[in-house]
């Protein structure tokens, strides 16, 4: 990896929820920090484009785009490019998340612009094929998302070991050295512990962190169940 | 409109040029607002996301945003929000770039999100048809792009009159209200005043001001011709 | 219009929908040859791509493709071309169906290149503004859906008649001569009797008569109430 | 693969190409059906999609689409299903071709409604990392494009053999049954040879042959030089 991420990690994304908009981006940021200082587990936040450079300043914490175009400087105007998201801080981005799906060969791409600008690639992957295809590109994480957890309710934690274990095997067949993040069926704590149990370094959240009454709370017994 | 813009206008499109990235997004900016406080003339700056808090806070002058997505708060990562830029601090939206075309439907509902959130909205347009199409979908500024004036280096000053006459009649013939910039060939001062004396508000410029070996200059000259 | 089509007009699109692909679109296109010839009423199919040449071939109704991309012949593998559908015998070309939505350029490219190519364009516009945006791309025909009327399961005939007046009236405003078609609320005969008398030219059906159990029985009742 | 494609396979991608439009796709057709049969050599085509019906009642060869959508039947109008194809008589369809690039999970869903369909899916790869990725979506052939012979006029035959081993090894390392074409590098019979020394089990061709003064004699001499 272009910087050393450690493991396990739990990258919080923030979506566009007005919950983690402007001001309470960088509140919610704040609080991912002091979980993390206060029990050593690394997190991670990715904001809104607009409020990366505001979080960075506020905190120490590692932040990341949540998508990047696949361009490099000059006539891409409304793009994301690798170079603004680093010059605002971020040390990373994710790329292809269910809700922003790219073209294989922008992944491919972008993944390269990212490692050449010096950027952590965080690839979502929403099947077991897909999640094949991911690894063979060789990004730096990727994000595994079995369809049997995604807005099914079933935490990971109640699902069948089998389901994320399958996935994270057809990974490694494919690389061997790509960290990989469960980023479906996290909803409670024991989540975060049955996620790292099945082979995987770590967790990709949202709503269940950004939506909570208590944020702090959330994260803070997510990080512990992160360090079984 | 949501805000008073005064007209003429001079709205800057920073691109993802790296001349106009981070820190330099900020100076740049700053030469506008000075050349804008000299002249007494509208000038605007349109940032990449990841600058536009930077820049509000930075200067007073008005900021665009270069691109919205037309979608609300929520399961949206990586997607831009209007209440994204808005919270940033931009007064306004970029919308249909050449280089960031939607689907009609999307800039529609953009231009009523915009609206809705307090944005102006500011859409570009390639030709003559579009740019009526534009017009009936009612946004505050249309920005038209003569296609005999795009990538062609014939600047308006020296292009037939009739190019960019006929395509601001065929706007007001379904809108009498929107305000009308010139989006293509202005590479110097005489351009500003051709572009406003064949009927437009304003300017949509980029690669002429950010490009430029001394920005300063050739805003305050834009400025000065805006002002004829 | 390039080419004379008669008024009013009941075009069915065929969609994907099993029932009308291969032996079954040449079927169904028989059927509404069979009730335009009894009834004098000008009736027209949009079948899927891959059917289009075996309909011309089996019918004398005009045929119409749901799409055309907006591009020429040449390096565009997997692209529908207006020399395809052309050739294999359409007369004209559905656009920017609500279920593929183009962008504003190519919707504008699309509608000159059918023109050059002697096809019909009807594009489709599914609100107001949308609507009178299309109208002035200046197609040969618009098919205006009323969000109003759109999966609501409220038939035209039913509805408040100013729903569709005030699109038929906007679309005017920009555009005397595109025939307007009403593309949405469409279930019964009294429903194209009530789309014809608010102002439209014609009906864009396709659930209403492929999905029907006597598709000749409801297409005899569409074409019946069509000569009100 | 669902059905049984000998190999050497040269497979002959229309484009929308005129010289391969209407009844020159079927003149075309049955050219590559007469040197398939003079030779011995499996030939595919692949037409447009309003030209697949004819093309496969006026031949016997493998016909197959250059792209199908990732939908199932039902409210998708101006999309192409896999059924309308197959119905149309094709065995096999083309995806994610460098004119026609598809988001990841739809090049995964396109391969498995292929697959349960009954048609053999060849997806386009234009780069080693995606031939690896692809490779890994399990489809029944990639057709391989190293960007070294992509466009620059350099054949297979006059290239480095490196070029092609390595990504044919990268694909084997993640798919031992999938099938290689070699899809760049191709003008002449020679070239045919090399990419089939090289470990490759076929070619697709497009400009070579649709664009060939004698289309019947570029086929012969790829066909006999595929028997080597």
């Amino acid at each position: 990896m272009p910087l050393k991420l450690k493991t396990p990690l739990i990258l919080v994304n923030f979506k566009t929820y007005l919950e983690a908009t402007g001001r309470r981006a960088v509140e919610l940021a704040k609080k991912a920090e002091k979980v993390s200082s206060e029990t050593g587990v690394q997190i991670g936040v990715a904001p809104q484009f607009t409020d990366i450079a505001a979080v960075t300043e506020a905190t120490e914490i590692p932040v990341f785009a949540q998508h990047i175009d696949s361009i490099e400087p000059g006539n891409y105007t409304g793009h994301v490019s690798a170079e603004a998201v680093k010059e605002a801080g971020a040390v990373g981005t994710i790329l292809n998340h269910s809700e922003r799906q790219l073209r294989l060969f922008e992944i491919d791409a972008a993944i390269k612009i990212a490692r050449n600008t010096g950027l952590v690639s965080v690839v979502c992957a929403n099947n077991q094929s897909i999640s094949a295809a991911v690894a063979a590109l060789n990004p730096d994480v990727v994000a595994v998302e079995p369809p049997e957890l995604i807005g099914t309710g079933i935490p990971v934690s109640k699902a069948k070991p089998e389901i994320v274990k399958a996935t994270v095997e057809l990974v490694r067949r494919v690389n061997l050295k790509v960290v990989i993040l469960c980023g479906a069926g996290i909803s409670r704590g024991e989540d975060v512990e049955a996620a790292l149990r099945l082979g995987t370094q770590g967790v990709l959240v949202a709503s269940a962190v950004v939506k909570a009454k208590d944020q702090y709370r959330v994260l803070r017994e997510f990080a512990e169940k992160a360090r079984f």
